[in-house]
């Protein structure tokens, strides 16, 4: 059998190295043909030195030499900078693109992957979020697979197989709730990024982490949901579960609903995206429900957390909002990260600069770029 | 499109009427072509002038005179007696046979059905409990489809729409737990068939309401999924889960679990079992989580509850032991209901009626049917 090359954008992330951990597991299946990273040489070059990839790529160009000397004995080829992704996952050997970079910058070499026909492994949500109506068009026209990584949407991936021929009625994603489920306002206005760092049941990055605090994560997943699946914004409903073992459930037209369920382990849905349809018999610890006799479900507080409201609010708007709302996001999470906002003053920060950017119905891919440069810079302003 | 040509065995009982309810809804996609009950000839009547199958059945032949007296200016043929299902399932214009027969009388007709070709939509599950290996053989080799009405193996099978290829490593059946769950033994010796009548969630007839306080319905289940899922026993796993709203789950090799939800209505299964593998739109009532904001799970209680335990033994034994289980046990629940055995007496006869019949290593379905008769010989002398 042929083993499936992939391409790991993001490899020294969380995700990225979960990857890792995955392709190690099965090297009769699976083999990394692309390696990169932003700014961690020194990981990216134990990882090219144990899986001998065709190419890496350092984003940092500051840090290009240095894995350059560590790889020079090697038959791999190092690149810098974001233009690079797109010319590494054109390659012959890639098969699929595990896309697993943080933010918006994900978007251009899940494009380039898409029009050369190589399979989408997403866990850049961003990628959707910013061009979902583009990016699954593109996807369609080039008839590739997009294999969701998000363990929500995983999930209902998983529910839909066998079901291609059946409406979806509604889907239900499920949401921890964070660190911050049941507090309101008042409380939220002190919190720091020590408090919203502590997620209760994922081990994630930072950025992720406070979208999930702040329910912006789930934000953003709603809009993903919505173009993966081909939904309406009505059917793509949030319910709050904080033991996060129902990764999330789609309800058919027969009333019936199908739910994933599962110890939240980003491993399971990493490995599901990249052996679709077939399932690895692996030794991934297994759910038991003694550990969890009560599975609760409650809903979201959109007066609290009023980054959920906005995201379903861009995603009706439709046009460049989710991208403005995504932009507007990534700067405010990383203002807070670096003390420089409170954690409400996020949304505010957000809901000013959709007001603020130009509305434009039906970007191209261009405009998109342009729209996330300029909510950017309308974001910084408000926040200097 | 053609219709679907429906015999429904046990037109009269529960899962009968609720049978004919979906046939109501969906005119253009079933149409009913036999119907057959043990004794209730008025609804049978009604039923065959509303649905004008080819031919109607009344087991009890006491009661064909004023059948056929009232069916007499129709096209529909009237006939009576056990041995006339096995003709009418034979019919050119039936599709489908949905066997809701109550009890160990279903296997014939199945059987027949299975060697004539026709699909089975299977209520009865006896027909497993009894003859499994048999039944499953059969339907392999006349390449019939084998389509489960209960609500928990329905949604085992519905978790396994495209998983064909991908191994099941446990399935969980899931137990309202019944009327008595919590309950111990010292409580449990004074229960009257009143009490065991009034099952929490699920409206059902009185074998299986009592089979559902007692857990030998789950014990019959358990054997049903044993050979409808081709698993070993120890892959059969029963947790209790007192809403009644996660139907069963199946966990694969890679450690995902999913499961199918929703109100408790068996027109949900039923329905699915006839439209299978589409969907069909329904006015259903909706799962509303708002109403179940705690799905709870537990072990059952083996020590109070034997007649699970027994089952799992009989499983276990192979051989004719489950016939012989299910047919002591239909005994003993007829006494319970004529308050001439008591609650927890069931299961003391039914051991002992495992203990005195001759076990059988390969039953041929003369011996099943002889087994049967042994064990229904001897709980009635214990019970007299």
């Amino acid at each position: 059998m042929n083993k499936k090359g992939i391409a790991v954008l993001g490899s020294t992330g969380s995700i990225g190295t979960q990857t890792l951990d995955v392709v190690r597991a099965f090297p009769d299946l699976f083999h990394v043909v692309v390696l990169t990273c932003g700014s961690n040489a020194t990981l990216l070059v134990a990882q090219a030195l144990e899986f001998l990839p065709d190419a890496v790529v350092i984003i940092n160009e500051e840090q290009v030499d240095f894995v350059k000397s560590k790889l020079g004995h090697t038959q791999i080829a190092v690149y810098s900078g974001m233009q690079a992704l797109e010319e590494v996952v054109q390659f012959e050997s890639v098969d699929v693109v595990l896309n697993a970079i943080v933010g918006a910058a994900g978007l251009r070499p899940t494009v380039k992957a898409i029009s050369c026909g190589k399979d989408i492994a997403l866990a850049n949500k961003e990628t959707l979020v910013v061009a979902g109506e583009l990016v699954m068009s593109l996807a369609s026209q080039y008839q590739v697979k997009m294999l969701p990584v998000d363990s929500e949407h995983s999930a209902i991936f998983q529910c839909l197989v066998g079901e291609e021929a059946n409406p979806i009625e509604k889907i239900y994603i499920t949401a921890s709730g964070g660190p911050f489920r049941g507090k309101d306002r008042s409380i939220l206005t002190s919190v720091t990024k020590e408090h919203a760092l502590k997620h209760p049941n994922w081990v994630m990055g930072a950025k992720i982490t406070i979208d999930s605090a702040s329910l912006m994560n789930k934000g953003l997943e709603v809009i993903e949901a919505k173009w993966l699946f081909d939904l309406k914004v009505d059917q793509v409903d949030v319910i709050v579960h904080p033991q996060s073992i129902v990764h999330s459930l789609v309800q058919f037209q027969d009333g019936s609903l199908k739910a994933q369920l599962g110890l939240p382990d980003m491993k399971l849905p990493i490995q599901y995206a990249l052996s679709y349809p077939n399932r690895l018999k692996n030794t991934f610890e297994r759910f038991n429900f003694m550990d969890y006799p009560e599975l609760t479900f409650e809903k979201p507080d959109l007066e609290t957390f009023k980054n959920l409201a906005l995201a379903y609010d861009s995603l009706r708007k439709g046009g460049n909002s989710a991208c403005v709302l995504n932009a507007a996001n990534e700067v405010v999470v990383d203002a807070f990260l670096k003390d420089k906002i409170s954690f409400l003053g996020m949304s505010d920060v957000i809901e000013t600069v959709l007001e603020k950017v130009n509305y434009l119905a039906r970007p191209s891919l261009d405009d998109y770029i342009e729209s996330d440069y300029a909510a950017r810079r309308v974001a910084q302003e408000i926040i200097n």
